[in-house]
């Protein structure tokens, strides 16, 4: 018997007949014994609804009062899926994030979770309930309604999770797993029965389509099981957990990552002086606009080149933005392109694992795809390549790195 | 300066641009200078809509989560109506049922006001702010949302005034106020300044379209004028307060009030015994079927007739049980029908004024129409007559008390 918090999204629960799914999903663990705690969002297209009330009224609505509304949205969700258990013989009660109570700071819009007290959930699962809590919203200590933000109903069901020790938290979505590529580009993809939430992370032009992030980050923080599941589909799905030394058969790589939305912009003939990184990201960041990759070469006759990467969106803001700063520093051209694509391969396993990153610009090198730059960490190697040769090299690698073989971890 | 409480029901905010013109208005008291505490009901068409959501889940809702959903509808609403007002400069802040907190018993769906904490609202209008609170909803002792059933904003914007010893209750609706009759059958009617709460109970008939009994009768026992104003146009209303005794102009009669949804049934030939009435009336009453007048003659040779009022929906069951009781009973004949009315003549000053009962039975006369039954309260005297006639006899008494003269109170 286990305690096991479930997520299930706005699309999972989009309509009445839905959440009489869902509530047959949830009466299986209940029935096998298991202690559930199900978190939900708000039913999709709901909150849009709410938000175009809210802007027939003002375009510049009090933040407290958004908040007030837009939490209606769980609220009828968890009380529509509550009666769909009981209706099935599941006993089951609804809470909204200020009855849990779910603790947060006042930020209206993006709060933080700041405690739980989670002994009223414990005690209606002692009284042989499923408890149903409100993703998404919280209370302050005020006793204002607060809302974690778009997508906040992961990190709800995190720290529920977190607070009730739970041995797992499932979060179902519209894919049965995390995989080792994107199945669209590479058929040979397979699900990953288990990554780390390290490569969770590192994933995250892969993984930020099915799992929010934050929830990621604070999940491996207090260390909470998570799995992520087809809402309407039978299967295992991916458990992220931590670092499993023990496993003999670990994979060097567990995936491989792409990103088509990245733009490069170089500024050459940098005068070599400290300080010049600053002067030319400075103002890039004073724009709001979000630096990934970096590199600097190293100086020639006192001069460098220097070149990062920024999203496409952002691309000719930042263009416009270096082509002023090359003038103020006397640098010299300022050149750049949005069709480069970023390449990574992720895994644990090259922590131990010596040449990983040869053996990828060995598999890129045999398909002739140029390397323009190259960017590392502990367990990930990313690379820039021209566009047009992403699935080829996300291919190469895959195959490269014995993905593409049935394999378990 | 003064506190009011105004409520607003389901059609004055049923769109943003209906709420916009709400917070205009309720703008014009906040710049007078008065304090303002708002109580709302949810959009028109939206209860419905979340109904229809639970009832696609189960024809047999728990209740405890119907009221956790329906309570999202005044929620929405208390956000929108905070949103326009501080968008027009006028601060406010929203309040849940559960925020104020307004404490009723567990019976969801239909729960009591147990009592109200008036100290948060307080804070907020002694901040400078117009506080927008949810109607027909609460919390009990244990933290569950609780609704005081359909129509409890009057309710709630009644509790809330006796709390805060508010100086007036405006309940806005689709009418400018309390007539003397209803205008559609008398253009003569009259919009009354003022009435008492017990003659607005006694014109339900006329009243119940206007204002919850509930909530009248809370308010006179709490002892907060009432005033019935319309949403969208300007005018001083009617309002409704205890009785005046030093008005020397206190009118006999305020009012007409009638009613076409009654059906009489008469049993003749009962044997005249102690206990007989209960034995006619119990199985009545047994099958959930309000009587509303009763007569019984004087006995002639040792038997008696029998005749009570009953609403025209339970006509049909209620003949098919007395046919059963006359056997059991040993009476004669049943006897019945739905072509009758009521008409009814309400007025604190009768109590002062003997004869009026023969004023109205002469009016009546005059016209020839055939009283049916008679039944008298302090302030009331109710007769039934043929259904055909009704228009006739409100006509003929409106003009015979002076109402269709233009008045003062």
């Amino acid at each position: 018997m286990a305690l096991i918090v479930q997520k299930f999204g706005g699309t999972s629960v989009g309509t009445p007949e839905k959440i009489q799914r869902v509530a047959e999903k949830i009466a299986q663990f209940s029935a096998a014994g298991d202690d559930v705690v199900v978190v939900v969002s708000a039913m999709s297209g709901e909150t849009n609804r709410l938000l175009a009330l809210a802007k027939e009224i003002t375009t510049k609505p009090i933040a407290r009062e958004m908040d007030v509304m837009v939490a209606t949205g769980e609220q009828v969700t968890i009380a529509l899926l509550a009666m769909a258990l009981n209706r099935i013989g599941v006993p089951a009660v609804s809470f909204t994030g200020a009855q849990v109570p779910i603790l947060t700071d006042s930020e209206h819009g993006k709060a933080r979770i700041l405690s739980i007290n989670e002994s009223s959930v414990r005690a209606q699962l002692q009284a042989g309930k499923v408890v149903v809590v409100a993703g998404f919203q919280g209370v302050d200590e005020k006793g204002d309604i607060t809302t974690l933000g778009r997508g906040g109903s992961d990190t709800t069901a995190v720290a529920l999770a977190a607070a009730l020790r739970a041995d797992e938290c499932h979060i179902y979505t519209d894919v049965d797993g995390v995989y080792t590529t994107d199945p669209r580009v590479v058929p040979q993809a397979q699900r990953l029965e288990r990554i780390t939430f390290e490569e969770m992370l590192e994933m995250a032009s892969l993984g930020s389509k099915i799992l929010q992030l934050r929830s990621v980050e604070f999940a491996g923080k207090y260390n909470v099981p998570l799995r992520v599941l087809h809402s309407f589909q039978e299967g295992p799905g991916t458990l992220i957990t931590t670092d499993d030394e023990d496993s003999m058969e670990q994979p060097i790589i567990s995936g491989i990552a792409f990103n088509r939305d990245e733009a490069k912009l170089t500024i050459r003939g940098v005068p070599d002086r400290p300080g010049v990184a600053f002067k030319i990201l400075g103002p890039i960041s004073a724009a709001n606009i979000d630096i990934d990759m970096i590199v600097q070469n190293v100086a020639q006759d006192n001069t460098t080149d220097f070149t990062f990467t920024v999203g496409n969106l952002d691309y000719d803001k930042a263009l416009e933005i270096l082509q002023a700063t090359a003038k103020d520093i006397g640098a010299g051209e300022v050149a750049g392109t949005t069709s480069i694509a970023k390449v990574s391969i992720v895994g644990v396993g090259m922590r131990s694992h010596p040449g990983v990153a040869s053996s990828m610009f060995e598999a890129l090198a045999k398909e002739n795809i140029n390397i323009q730059m190259i960017s590392t960490s502990e367990i990930k190697v990313s690379v820039v390549v021209e566009e047009k040769y992403v699935e080829l090299a996300v291919r190469a690698l895959h195959t490269a790195f014995g993905l593409d073989a049935s394999r378990k971890v």
